[in-house]
């Protein structure tokens, strides 16, 4: 497996092998791997003849209070991670390379980067969307693979690569959860053994939602309360519950009539982690 | 010559030509062309096989108070003209081809865009970049060429293309000057009689500070002041006269001692046309 570092020769590598006829796939992703990110590379497989992961821990999406610092890295790991997997090139970039000395352009995604997360984190889809555009500017691949963890993220990308016009195809892979349910995530390292634990009630507030749904559900407001009492009672604390379009994210109002985004965040009380996981309900299923 | 209005269809017409091993570069255009618009597709062609050039009136970048609406506008014309100057291909997409129902997302260009032109003209630069990004992601072009009239045009572009990792190479061409050197223009075509004779004296202006500059004056405030009172002594009234560097627009303090943009902007008292021009001086010309 190559491990690239300069934007150049990454270019380089990517251009070598479309001459060579081969397709490239790319997963963006900050490290940290866990089996999410592994079941990405599995997914640009089914669509392209070479992969790239890359992993840089993007400034730009981090808010001033967030947790840039401490977020995990660990190259090694995730090269070793990445080459069991299959991944045929790891672009791991240095901050100085992506955002040089006076750079100062961005993507602005406008209204879909304000709901959700992005009430919480003003300019954080912003910063992934600027980050994603570059990539895909760098590594010019004909598809890139996102997990459906941060659908927010998802929709997001999707409205960039329409908007601008982007000549790259968005593959989204479902959430990888652990054994009790508990969505993968890089934070949750950040964990408390009994935070740990508790965590499991995110997924199980969503399978749940989804069950009262399929049930006949069809009241936000029911569900979304039930959600959040679910949350709320393992002691964590909701900071939404929100019954979207998945694609405009746009809120159902009363009633679930149509596909629909079931999306929480919360954090736990110790060690203050923020925790997202969502489900997709529709009526016809 | 091929006309083109659809997307999808530009994106297979140039799939086409590079599948044949042919290069393809871009000039970007809103249309009424004149000369200088025909040497920037004579200039592509130096650079590559076949030339495109876009006709697009960009609604993103005019202000509501601005020209949109009476912005000079026949396609046909421009094809006749596109064609005798050699031109392979004109894409002419509708504003809802480019920006159809629930577009949101777009390019925030940064200070770079809040200077000169921008400071009279919010949110202006912000349009170009959108419309540049997305005429590049369309066309996939190896090089682009802008005329060097609109100078902090070609500034924000170097700076959209570097920051965002943009594949292709932006050239600029020299700006093309009527016989009494007023710079060509869509916009000339708005002056009245007397305004089209007076208006020379911008370039006279910029002529006259650049032989100043040659004759060892180096400050900025007795060059700037010179230009404004040709320009407003001509019965037209300056935005600005800034000295900049040519890259960055970031002003010259108090002596030119590099090279250096000379970048004006004024407003004709009659029909309230805007018209701008510059000129490059160097230390070492």
């Amino acid at each position: 497996m190559k491990i690239i570092k300069s934007i150049v020769e990454m270019r380089e590598y990517a251009s070598a092998l479309k001459a060579d006829g081969k397709s490239v796939g790319l997963v963006p992703t900050m490290g940290a791997l866990h089996a999410g990110h592994l079941s990405l590379l599995a997914r640009v497989r089914d669509f392209c003849d070479k992969s790239v992961m890359s992993v840089f821990v993007n400034p730009t999406q981090f808010g001033p209070a967030e947790d840039f610092a401490k977020y995990p890295r660990d190259l090694g790991r995730d090269c070793g991670l990445a080459e069991s997997a299959g991944c045929d090139c790891v672009f791991a970039p240095s901050a100085e390379e992506m955002y040089p000395e006076g750079y100062g352009v961005g993507v602005s995604v406008g209204p879909i980067g304000d709901t959700l997360c992005g009430a919480a984190r003003p300019g954080h889809f912003n910063g992934v969307a600027t980050v994603v555009l570059k990539l895909f500017n760098i590594v010019s691949p004909q598809a890139a693979v996102f997990g459906a963890k941060d659908a927010q993220q998802v929709a997001v990308i999707k409205r960039v690569v329409a908007d601008l016009n982007v000549p790259v195809r968005v593959i989204t892979a479902p959430i990888v959860r652990e054994a009790d349910g508990l969505a993968m995530s890089s934070r949750n390292v950040y964990l408390t053994r009994p935070e740990r634990e508790r965590a499991a009630n995110i997924s199980k507030s969503l399978f749940e939602a989804k069950a009262l749904f399929e049930g006949g559900e069809q009241s936000v407001e029911r569900i979304k309360e039930r959600v959040a009492s679910i949350i709320n009672g393992a002691l964590m604390k909701t900071e939404y519950v929100e019954i979207v379009d998945p694609a405009s994210l746009r809120p159902f109002d009363k009633v679930i009539d149509g596909a629909a985004l079931i999306a929480v965040a919360c954090r736990t009380l110790e060690s203050k982690t923020r925790l997202i996981d969502n489900i997709v309900v529709d009526c016809l299923h």
